[in-house]
């Protein structure tokens, strides 16, 4: 069964790296002694080292061991073996490319269905949906195609922002860009703002944390919906 | 002998599409009376007709006729035969996906190096650059590859926006972005602010408008130039 977190972002303001979600992953990882990190997406372009420390440090709150699945060198028998994944955030490009480049996707697709908890924050949450057209980042390197693990049958848009009816500025909203992502693909978006997880057991698909998501359907008027809501349904 | 603007934005805050730099056109487009325009960029979805009808009622204004790239049969044959380019913002992995599908990128690469005078905004600025991957929009299709024009040797990022140093949001700041970027490629990065834009001529490029520019040198602290700077060694 699937076990499942797809968190908006790993870091809310004010709080430490992961901090607003550690009570949450107690449980959520509590058969877990070790979690094999993917560091792959390199925020700020920090060395896999480096990203891993900075996880572990925030496991070590809650007594998790966290071991870089770069220090594998059977990455895909690492996947297989993990009690738990976590795919930390960065430039979503950079861990697609990654990811295909180590041929991991089957393997994370297979585990997880098979019921290895796996948590994802912001690039590691656009992996799960069917592509990654709807990620925010850089396309500083070219993965060889933008289709991702499709855990769920929509598309992510993480660290979801409203339209600042103050800015000056003549870059697209994000409504204005998934508007124009669905001129050519037909997906349902979830844009899961800062602090929201969808929380996925099986089948099921519910809305956590404080915040409303909205949703993006093609053809239709985006909606909002509250926490607590299921979007088993959604697709 | 080269003859290029490379604007970041069409439209500054407050005044109407193009309009900042219409007298600009006037003179730069003094030869032309005709002027192709490329509407593959598509900016909120909008069709080839709509995009050219909207750049067709800013050049009415300066006495210029526009007629969309679209509404030939020959492609490549409209842009060997142009008196004028110039190729719209939006999306530009849209933009890109469309020029590789048309097979324009050499045709207009020729002609502009021959002397057709050639605009650019935002997106139809990015592929001025060696390769579109610091372009700020959302990847909603993919192109076969991120080169692209190459008309001048280092990057543009349009629509450059300094950290907001109140926000609480968690996305990266430009600024980051690009730091991502110089971890897998070597090129220098042109941020050009809303209102700035370069202006080629030969082999000189200068920094025009009222703001500085912030240039991304690959392992070199960023630096602010002001207008009227040469940017004719950057590489």
């Amino acid at each position: 069964m699937k076990n499942i977190i797809i968190a908006s972002t790993s870091t809310i303001h004010g709080s430490e790296y992961l901090e607003y979600l550690l009570d949450e992953l107690a449980v959520f990882f509590k058969k877990a002694s070790t979690i094999l990190f993917i560091p792959y997406a390199r925020p700020s372009g920090i060395t896999h080292d480096e990203y891993t420390l900075k996880a572990s440090e925030a496991f070590n709150k809650i007594d998790k061991k966290v071991i870089g699945i770069h220090t594998f060198k059977n990455p895909i028998e690492a996947i297989e073996k993990a009690e738990a994944i976590f795919v930390g955030g960065g430039n979503t490009f950079v861990l697609v490319n990654q990811l295909y480049k180590n041929k991991l996707f089957t393997a994370i697709k297979e585990v997880v269905e098979n019921g290895t908890p796996y948590l994802g924050t912001s690039a590691g949450s656009n992996i799960c949906g069917l592509t990654m057209n709807t990620t925010n980042d850089m396309p500083i390197v070219q993965p060889p195609s933008f289709k991702t693990i499709g855990l769920v049958p929509f598309n992510i848009n993480p660290h979801y922002l409203d339209p600042d009816p103050n800015s000056t500025h003549k870059g697209e909203t994000r409504e204005t860009r998934i508007k124009e992502f669905h001129a050519y693909n037909s997906q349902p978006v979830v844009g899961l703002r800062e602090g929201s997880w969808l929380a996925v057991k099986g089948n099921t698909i519910i809305l956590k944390g404080e915040h409303t998501a909205r949703i993006f359907k093609h053809n239709q008027e985006p909606f909002e919906v509250k926490p607590e809501t299921s979007l088993s349904d959604l697709k």
